[in-house]
């Protein structure tokens, strides 16, 4: 296990209510899941931080295998042209692209840039594996890591590298296809809600804010602490105009041609950021049980006394523990104080903390305290698995509330947009409103920095927020990372 | 489950014996482990070959986390400033580099290149992070892609994109180094020995073979069915001049500055084509089951008679094995014959058919044929589980057996190079000698376009075989990939 020695000269972290954005920056770095790295833009992801990243993985990955995708891997560099095949999609990405010119030690004929998303080199290839109905629907995920030139950057927000995975299917019908959209939105959301718990609000974006290339984009979105939006995942119905750009013609079941209709959907690395800015608090991270590197991190404490028992029986709990299938750390480092490493392990957002000292031994138990405060409890040795496995579930439950009750408080209903503005300008949440669809309207947002998060799909109010004509589809507006 | 119609179309493979650089590319496409991509040098690594990827991922992660390293995850661009602060290193590594000169539409004022191994970020970071002695080891490892700008590729073996993993590490004396190399390296060996089931040849590499930049280089190679050695990993002592590079100085148990000993070692998904290479025959793959997608393919004989009971048996077979921890595919597509299946999946190279007809299900039985031909029985329904999963484990011995067979066949030992020069025209395997250790000697391997492979851990020679001046150390000379 590595941590550096110069976590010892931790500064005090920034106050999270009074400023949010350097609490946020430097509990990243002090907690270890990431660091800056010397290329302008992209990070360094600690092993810390990656392993959220792979329990996230497994989690989503086993899902999108029981969901009938299989994983492949396509290049990481695409000939230019190809971007190019589809209009609105170059024009959405041309700005950030990362372009290789030479390679080899000579000037390459035609550049190629560093993925920004794989929809054309994997449309490419369908067009090579789709020759009839019979090859419908294929359904291909892609873990990697795509690179976007983005000008202002922020650990897991918004990086020039970020990692991510990228689902490519195509269809025969295009009520497959929005089946599909919806059917992967619903395991992201299920993804954000019972193992990062984190609460979110669903719906489908503006045309200014869908997905370049996309006929519709759904999203789903969470409310951070300071009243932001954070887009947390995104599903595309992918515009027809791709399967023709690659020429993905096939064969249908009458034996006319026919071009399949296309989705991707992906989250990014992006989810750690969420999960911080969600449960976070003054001490530091809180991370939720069900993808926490460590879910339970046991302290020894060490007099001279009985040293050699404590450790003796630490280690015993911590095999215990392992064969309950707990993710445990035993720290045993003798050049810190006890009290170093509670304030370590709180920064570190372990969800458990097991105290056992010389005293402890004696009276058969050891003491259990969480990272929520809401309990701290003795307990005998024999009921320490079963404790443990029931805690942490309680754990992850109350961090959904705690999330869901904030959500709701965040979120309101206004009818006007004379009725919010000022609260916008105070970073003060969500707002569920009525919308004309025009795009007039949505543009009036900007003055304060915000945009619709979504369409819902529900009308519960008249009028639109600004032109007060007819209502059409209520909308969530929020500023947002 | 994907399998395009195209596949109907499959020529018959180029014979393996009379061609087999041309069956190894055929069989690579049409067991659709990979196909061709638009980008030049790269492929595409297709579900069923990024199946095989992902278990040797899975066998292998486990193990580097059981020795005490942590995932991470670094840029993927390297400013070139970085490579060239150690002098070797650019040498070996700049006529190979992909250079990203633009982005965010502006020229960059310092080209970044695209990874060609990650050394030196790698190092920048350890920089940051090493203090003093209590910070190492350092022990840390990515999986990832790297480019490198080949100008002759073929899928897996040599490709200009290729994934792997790169462990990194820093120690505090050389000999705790020296162990770390060769750990790994035996971690290497037991991965390509106990789960691909080929065997190899381990040792030191020449000056001339070594990484760019090490001190020392240890390799693992196997001997192909067509008698080349094939490199499958290798493990390197990093000379220090990259510690004193990256100022990685700290403070020793002394209070003394020091600098850090460092190792790197990887594996690449050539390790996909090694396996291909050494088990194939004449009718495609044969995967060795520990990292076959499927090991056990069910194929229902469907007449028009008991149809549904046949596939309803089929399918409880599926589940029965699920349950037994056994990776099975149900192939019961209607508009392919048996005969079709059985050519497709032995193609594909799973290990172990069972075949289901009204017949059978009559006599309470199955018919169980395993892809090596050693086998052909009558399974009852009960006693499914215990037979498979014990015939698995068997195919993967005689795996094994067989290609450890052939490389002691294809190993000669040879005191000159006039006794083994025309038979290496011929590529007729690896040969052991002795060797002075001068370059000359070594160079003279070039008009046979072989190589030393490696330095053996032994002396069975009195001589060099070239000067027959006093032999030094043995080596194994062959023709390579």
């Amino acid at each position: 296990m590595f941590f550096p020695e110069s976590l010892k000269m931790n500064n005090k972290l920034p106050d999270i209510k009074t400023d949010f954005a350097a609490w946020y920056q430097e509990v990243v770095y002090q907690a270890e899941l990431a660091d800056q790295s010397p290329v302008r833009g992209c990070m360094v992801i600690r092993p810390y931080g990656w392993e959220i990243w792979e329990n996230i993985k497994t989690v989503l990955d086993k899902r999108i295998k029981e969901t009938g995708h299989q994983n492949a891997a396509f290049p990481l560099l695409i000939p230019e042209s190809f971007l190019k095949k589809e209009a609105k999609h170059v024009e959405g990405f041309s700005p950030e692209l990362a372009v290789v010119t030479h390679a080899g030690g000579n000037k390459l004929e035609e550049p190629l840039v560093v993925r920004p998303t794989s929809e054309t080199i994997i449309h490419y290839m369908f067009a090579q594996w789709i020759r009839s109905w019979r090859d419908l629907p294929m359904k291909i995920n892609q873990w990697c890591s795509v690179v976007r030139w983005e000008m202002r950057t922020r650990p897991f927000l918004r990086t020039t590298e970020f990692f991510w995975q990228e689902g490519h299917t195509a269809h025969e019908t295009q009520e497959e296809a929005l089946e599909e959209v919806k059917m992967m939105l619903d395991e992201y959301v299920k993804l954000a809600q019972n193992y990062l718990a984190i609460p979110v609000i669903t719906g489908r974006k503006s045309e200014s804010e869908k997905f370049a290339g996309a006929d519709s984009t759904y999203t789903l979105e969470g409310i951070m602490q300071d009243g932001k939006a954070l887009q947390m995942g995104t599903s595309h119905c992918i515009s027809q105009t791709f399967a023709k750009a690659f020429n993905m013609a096939f064969q249908d079941r009458e034996g006319k041609n026919s071009y399949p209709y296309l989705t991707s959907w992906g989250i990014t690395t992006r989810l750690i950021g969420a999960t911080v800015m969600t449960h976070g608090d003054e001490k530091g991270l809180v991370l939720p049980p069900k993808i926490a590197p460590f879910q339970v991190v046991i302290i020894p404490i060490i007099l001279k006394d009985k040293k050699e028992e404590v450790l003796r029986k630490a280690q015993e709990i911590k095999e215990q523990l392992i064969k309950c299938g707990v993710r445990v750390h035993l720290d045993n480092d003798e050049h810190k104080t006890p009290g170093a490493k509670f304030y370590q392990w709180e920064l570190k957002g372990v969800p458990l903390r097991i105290e056992i000292g010389p005293r402890d031994l004696q009276n058969g138990q050891v003491t259990l305290v969480d990272r929520l405060g809401i309990l701290k409890q003795a307990l005998t040795f024999d009921s320490l698995c079963d404790t443990v496995v029931i805690s942490l579930e309680k754990l992850q439950h109350e961090m959904f509330s705690r999330a869901k009750l904030r959500l709701n408080q965040m979120l309101h209903k206004k009818a006007k947009l004379n009725d919010f503005a000022k609260e916008l300008e105070g970073n003060s949440g969500a707002y569920q409103t009525g919308w004309c669809q025009s795009s007039e309207c949505e543009a009036q947002l900007k003055q304060y920095k915000a945009t619709i998060r979504c369409l819902l799909n529900e009308k519960t109010f008249e009028e639109c927020f600004y032109c007060h004509k007819k209502n059409i589809v209520d909308i969530i507006v929020a500023k947002a990372y």
